[in-house]
């Protein structure tokens, strides 16, 4: 049983990397005494391990590091069609991954990822996992247990956070998919020390989430990123019908799906790869579709950027959308649409888009309970 | 001088109103002898008094409340021309105020600010004001000391925090115009309970800021809420550059100045109310211009609602705009572009734009202090 002083430690650890016990008190306010017997119960446990001394003019420091083998958690990613478990460590490594069909059906979808968690955790052998996520492409309650709705699956109000628990044994959250993207990000990513930074990835759908003031922007009702359909194309000659109902939303002409639906109804190929070539050969419909399609991310990124004012946008995206037409103009509609501010350059970096993300920062919200403890998940 | 422990009764007094000793203790997690020992300082400062005993079951209960003259507060909007200075109390009510030019040069500004603020304080008799605050049209740096641009001024690292404390003899915090606003309406309004607010006022310029997660969103370089700047008209042919230096952005259409030009162009009175009273008797340009720029300020909130999903959004501004075709244009054209949740009705209020708002806003900046202390502001 780990105290506040203990996940004092190990958060601490985990944001601003290996410290000694002399750092580490500096840091905390706390003495040198109460750290040095928090970090030895820490070691018992084999938590913390010491590293290599570095000697300089006095006594050799000793820098502490969060052990990656310390605890294992599994990651589950609904965001698409096949689902994905991961089995990560504490560092946020994926040791081991599984796809399975995404069944809509909660008892049959359930059941399937039961058997994934059992088949990743007798891989562990003596190991023990702590603990669930899931990253689901819908809206979830305060409680981080609730599905509330999610169109891709029909569900609503759906308690997926109750069933996985019981079923599994263990304890469970569930994240919106973006949400659990950027909090694996803020955990693990490069990002880790900025307290306001956005993610974007664009797939059959669009997502966002944003770190503020060093904290995920929920919103009132867990809706804040939704950008996927905020009002794009405002001539209503225009404008595509969405599921959602309204028309003229980001989804309906910047995604992979809405791309290749414009794609074939010019009587091009659909299939992104395909369609990039012909733009790199200046196709001009192909170039005329991945411009306003990029265009119109830039204008959505741009009212982001205004809105909000992040450190970075990191945008996950196809490589064919990256290096062609689509990145350039996403890039240059963001830029010609803002604030001129001199921290603007570098503010938006692509990303390779990869599935697994997701999954990786549905691990990340039981790491998060492991490392910051019950009351700073 | 007061500790921590004091500050801590006087944020949940302020926060939740009047409240017993008993109900103290219990929403602090706090013992009733160091409560009581707490409240006894802070009524012997005259920070707080006794309220009528209430009676009930038990012994009668007696209320504690914040003495509204126990502090006193300058507020300076230099959001407009006249400059405005007001004298609040410690619940944020005006007890006096004064207009006065806005000068651009410094030495001119701080001194007939000065000079207000000496004629305030002698109005005062032997109370005494506890601090400053400055609301204006641009970015402030961290420190909330200096002024990093602004353009209504011609400003640019001015250090008009640290000139007026030097002036004044007092302590002093600069805001962005709404961002002093908002955390006026977060300490003294009627949304004080809501961690998840936005506020958006319309007038020569449009200004925006948000509570999320019950604190104000600064955003990376301070410049979030700059919705005034997002890219509303995006077909070229038509969008009319903005002062920024880009072209299409919401200002350039949806504000009171955006929409007397384009009145004037159309061989239209320019004033507001004119113009309002000819589009209430169906003069066709009189309603396309004003519902173009109406329809805009509702896709800009629209974008805003996707992407921070508040619990509302205040939108201050003239009662000639929100009772005609341009509010009604804002609410349908917002409602139309927002995913439909249950919680939206009633999400959008409207208030008349009152420009001493903006003093009242920086006053509260000063009362903070007060009220949360030097590490809570």
């Amino acid at each position: 049983m780990l105290s506040t002083g203990h996940y004092l430690i190990l958060s601490s650890l985990s944001r601003n990397g290996p410290e000694s016990r002399s750092e580490l008190a500096l840091r905390l306010g706390m003495s040198k005494a109460a750290v040095s017997s928090l970090v030895r119960d820490l070691l018992k446990q084999e938590i913390l391990c010491e590293q290599t001394p570095v000697h300089g003019s006095g006594r050799p420091s000793v820098p502490l590091a969060v052990r990656a083998e310390a605890a294992w958690f599994i990651g589950i990613s609904l965001q698409d069609d096949p689902a994905i478990v991961v089995l990560t460590d504490l560092h946020g490594t994926v040791h081991d991954r599984m796809e399975l069909p995404r069944h809509a059906d909660l008892e049959t979808c359930v059941s399937s990822l039961c058997d994934a968690i059992t088949h990743l955790r007798k891989g562990l052998r003596s190991a023990k996992v702590s603990g669930v996520g899931t990253a689901l492409p819908g809206f979830v309650a305060n409680d981080r247990q609730t599905c509330l709705a999610c169109a891709a699956l029909g569900w609503r109000d759906v308690d997926i956070g109750g069933v996985l628990s019981k079923r599994t044994g263990l304890p469970t959250w569930i994240e919106n998919d973006a949400n659990a993207l950027i909090l694996g990000e803020q955990l693990f990513g490069a990002l880790r020390s900025s307290p306001d930074f956005s993610v974007i990835f664009i797939s059959n759908g669009i997502g966002c989430a944003n770190i503020v003031n060093g904290r995920l922007l929920r919103g009132y009702a867990g809706g804040a990123g939704e950008m996927s359909h905020a009002p794009i194309v405002t001539d209503m000659a225009h404008a595509l019908p969405c599921r959602c109902g309204n028309r003229g939303c980001l989804e309906t002409v910047a995604s992979l799906l809405a791309i290749g639906n414009a794609a074939r109804r010019a009587g091009l190929p659909g299939e992104i790869a395909e369609l990039a070539r012909l733009a790199a050969g200046a196709h001009p419909e192909a170039l005329s579709i991945l411009h306003h399609a990029g265009a119109s991310m830039g204008l959505a990124t741009a009212h982001l950027i205004q809105l909000i004012d992040p450190s970075h946008v990191v945008v996950m995206l196809d490589p064919n959308l990256r290096d062609g037409i689509y990145g350039h103009a996403l890039q240059r509609e963001t830029e010609s649409h803002i604030l001129r501010r001199p921290v603007s350059r570098g503010m938006i970096q692509f990303r390779d888009f990869e599935p697994d993300s997701f999954a990786c920062g549905a691990a990340s919200l039981a790491a998060r309970y492991f490392i910051f403890g019950p009351d700073g998940v």
